[in-house]
């Protein structure tokens, strides 16, 4: 077995990606690799409730934006990555029965079905590359659950999960707004400014979805007593939608059938992050 | 029957605008009027084939961002006009059967049936505001064909239709695609640029879909001489995508029954077009 590390992730392309993650060579997160491309998360169900699942997603812009759908029991997205087959090309899955997570696949070849489709969504982490090149200075805290709630369509309810960062500044975050706003089918502009316990966050330091450990390249750690620092000395939280949300989709709608990426995990589009922004 | 002139229908909102198409009051173009408020195309149709709209409209976005759509059965869009009934909304519809129009009627009371679903979709005469603030200067030539081929999904497949647009100068032209890009719902950026030919146009002075004519209102007509003297005095030729191409998607994906809004009709949301602009 091949063994990378980290750097060795950084300039490689999609294809490469997906070949080495395929191949069990590559088993952690994608989170900080590949740079500059899109990353997304996935959501696969039965044709039967894909209207409602698009719909949702209208109905709640950032969540997920739709940014491609395969056709109908075919696993390949044709617009994101027409060579990537969504059954094999994550790290690891989560597969929804009824609601509740009765495997965490690393392919998911034997579930699937000529009556499936598969969405991509776009994500936050496409963001990253352009917030770095902007000198935006920022800490992940982590994903959280928020008493914010959803316009339901169909089955698919529930309340939105964010992702929470602390910036540097007001300059910083209001550079953040600019940028991510550009990036309007990777979650967009924040949903919320300041106050956690607004949106019912009540411990900013222990993210109860995904900790800040694991959205952060080892580069990127920092400890409580840094982002305490950073809080009294004018830092600003800003918070986004995350592909988190589609989890608690799953577990609300409770389909006979739904598979999406495993936290933390993410599905590598042939497409530039920037390639995507509208601006 | 009260007789309105175009600026008696300017400086009313979107409910009173409804009322008077409703009760009849109101028989002509939505086009001008209704200041600053989004102006959109719809589409009706079994809910059998409301994945597959939705899916070619993912697969190309700019011909008719869904902005909303209805749950099944109910006529009523719920984010851009709760109160408002895109059974008798709009002056006038088409009616296709099996690709064919089979009926165009003031209202479609005696079509709806339990399993329709109706889509909004964003339209370029929300952006009309926008250029008209930022003072850019141009002449709207009309509605054309393409040889632009769409992204198939389902049944849904054909050429795009665009609205041509001569601006003054490039400046003014730069303007207008920065502008439109903020406004993404509404068709956003253009899609051509220049050379009409290019595209399948062979003639600009008489548009094959919707006359120029029939877009503006009395105070902007111009005559074929003046875009002449434009076009031979640093004028440049814009294109954006356009509603009209559902009217195409109608006829070649021949369902058993879709609705749309009759040509240079459309339905008044309550969103301003600001606010539902990215930027």
């Amino acid at each position: 077995m091949t063994s990378y590390t980290q750097a060795d992730m950084l300039d490689i392309g999609p294809e490469e990606f997906r070949r080495r993650v395929r191949s069990g060579e590559w088993q952690g997160s994608a989170h900080g690799l590949v740079r500059g491309y899109a990353m997304t998360d996935i959501a696969i169900m039965p044709k039967e409730y894909a209207f409602d699942f698009m719909t949702f997603h209208q109905r709640n812009p950032g969540v997920g934006p739709v940014i491609d759908v395969t056709d109908v029991g075919s696993p390949r997205p044709p617009l994101m990555g027409p060579n990537a087959d969504l059954r094999t090309d994550i790290v690891r899955y989560q597969v929804f029965v009824d609601g509740v997570v009765v495997d965490e696949p690393a392919d998911i070849n034997k579930y699937w079905r000529d009556d499936l489709v598969g969405f991509v969504l776009g994500g936050g982490s496409s963001t990253k590359w352009a917030l770095d090149e902007a000198n935006v200075a920022f800490k992940t805290l982590g994903v959280f659950s928020t008493n914010i709630p959803t316009i339901p369509a169909g089955p698919f309810r529930g309340n939105l999960t964010v992702t929470a960062k602390l910036f540097r500044s007001s300059y910083d975050a209001i550079r953040a707004i600019q940028i991510t706003s550009r990036h309007y089918l990777s979650h967009g502009a924040p949903i919320h400014i300041g106050d956690p316990k607004a949106i019912g966050i009540t411990d900013l330091f222990s993210a109860d979805l995904i900790t800040a450990d694991d959205l952060a390249s080892p580069t990127d750690r920092r400890t409580n007593q840094e982002v305490r620092s950073w809080l009294s000395n004018g830092g600003v939280l800003v918070y986004w939608h995350c592909g988190a949300t589609n989890r608690k989709l799953a577990e609300e709608a409770k389909l006979p059938l739904m598979i999406v990426d495993y936290p933390n995990t993410m599905f590598v589009t042939d497409k530039r992050a920037e390639e995507i922004a509208i601006f």
